[in-house]
């Protein structure tokens, strides 16, 4: 199967890492916006092309892994590169995700291809771990908790402040409230009662700590329904200790069942990752495997992670799977 | 949907409660053994015939639920009533998994129906566990952990120890191993390591209790791997406190990605159950709904969790599920 990645930052790069794992696969080509001289990868051989050449590949590559972001990549991307090749992308704005499958299945369908949107771990696999749980206890409440890890768009938001040079955000699960859900007490929490902030700021030279700690405090949707920490710390520090890029989560369906719903079950399904963008693309990978063999069998237009059957993203056959994982 | 259920015991009235949180599904009939007019069951209004009338309900039954045992009920049952009806089964022989298959697909297609076997947890959702895991990181090492739970099978064998009244046997994870696991060490675990087992185990009168104690020690392949405790004890203690049906379980998957597979992830899919036919037919009840869209739609032969997108288990429909579960 030969894989096109369109977009070669942490994303691209955790493609072409999947890519060396999975025996079945091989990477063709990648496509960058920048001056495709200046982008260096790391498997020998395979071309560096500009992103306005990707259509010439249409017959060269299997599925295109779109690594752009979902803002205002992904938006016009997917549906574009979809007239050309089957895609997977990794959409994950949750609000806007139906809007999106419009777009991209009409793209997808009157070109012939296969799309797979929104794929991931939230959305992705945290999505599989709602459907399964809500399908089997209909009788249940769902708790998503998220973190330990740093949360980009509320990094991005206190980078935008007056005085900040530079900061990193954690959202952290409030353990007694992923303590209290997990002995089946089932809880209504607030937003304050599941997660809390914690951030890491570099200061300008001169900059008011006070007001800026004030101003994170207070930032609406961002930071005001949470209880914040702020800690100032040298740009040095910053990069030593909070460069890392590791997260993770928990989806838990707490339900019941009996005669008279006397039976409490609890479904956890919880992720703790090194790397956000690896495990990510990892996941990306095995979805571009079904990408292609639903379009070989004639399946095309836009379909999410709740359309596959789980066979499908596996290397191995189906006599394998019964025998071995089932 | 109109749901049959074969065998009343356990699972049987697991299946009838789990019809009743399901709106789009309806309890048609129950088949059983048993002389019907000694059989009562919760639901008013639904008749309850000899498992030999069956074939009569074909055109009644949209998907029949079998619930019958895996070591001599379902190798029979389910390729019989695939004869008549769409199947859902929770046929859990891990190592006869394959042939049990076989005959059930031939049955299936030649009658154009569709059945579902291995339906439940173990195997059902922990596989699906493992096959997520294991496409998403092929660099990494699987984990399955059991308990604290009672081990029907366990407690049969020691039932059969002479001397013994009554038992019954739990299954408990080790928490040493399972916290190595999770902080991702990829320990090497023998089978003593990663569970006890613990008996209860009322003696008739006159029994040598250090014989029986040194006879389930010494078991072959069901004690003899395992640190095992045996408490002596009443039967009213027994029926008092170990009549419970709670069980539950680990599968984790410790990966690797990166350029040097230097990033570790670890992926826990768990259950704490109460009840464990109740929860194991309410995952039947959501897989026979797959059962009665996939032959609607012409998908006939034998199945298993790994074949099913994980829409069709759900009452509700693509447009709801990406706006609302992803």
């Amino acid at each position: 199967m030969k894989i096109g990645i369109s977009g070669y930052g942490n994303l691209g790069r955790g493609v072409e890492f999947a890519v060396k794992e999975n025996p079945d696969t091989e990477l063709a080509a990648v496509f960058t916006r920048r001056n495709p001289e200046t982008v260096k990868i790391n498997t020998a051989g395979v071309p560096v092309l500009h992103v306005d050449d990707a259509k010439n590949w249409a017959d060269k590559i299997d599925v295109m892994i779109l690594c752009g972001g979902s803002a205002t990549d992904l938006p016009v991307q997917t549906p574009e590169f979809a007239k050309y090749f089957n895609v997977v992308d990794s959409f994950d704005t949750h609000a806007k995700i139906p809007a999106h499958f419009e777009k991209v299945d009409r793209a997808a369908k009157d070109s012939g291809h296969t799309a797979i949107i929104s794929v991931g771990w939230d959305p992705g696999l945290f999505s599989l771990a709602r459907i399964y749980s809500n399908a089997i206890l209909p009788d249940g409440k769902d708790y998503t908790f998220w973190g330990k890890g740093v949360s980009q768009g509320h990094s991005d938001a206190i980078r935008r402040i007056k005085g900040v040079k530079n900061a990193k955000q954690y959202t952290i699960p409030v353990e007694s409230a992923l303590e209290a859900v997990r002995a089946g007490k089932n809880p209504e929490l607030t937003v304050r009662q599941k997660h809390t902030r914690e951030c890491f700021v570099v200061l300008e030279e001169g900059a008011d700590a006070s007001k800026v700690e004030n101003e994170i405090k207070t930032m609406p949707n961002y930071f005001d329904e949470y209880d914040t920490t702020v800690h100032f710390i040298s740009e040095e520090e910053l990069l030593k200790n909070h460069g890392g890029l590791a997260h993770g989560g928990f989806v838990i369906r707490s339900g019941n069942t009996g005669k008279n719903h006397e039976h409490n079950h609890i479904i956890e399904f919880n992720l703790k990752l090194d790397s956000n963008p690896e495990f990510t693309t990892s996941v990306l990978v095995a979805y571009a495997r079904a990408a292609c063999r639903l379009n070989k069998e004639g399946s095309t237009g836009c379909k999410t992670v709740f359309d596959i059957p789980p066979a499908y993203l596996s290397a191995k056959d189906g006599e394998y799977l019964r025998a071995h994982l089932l």
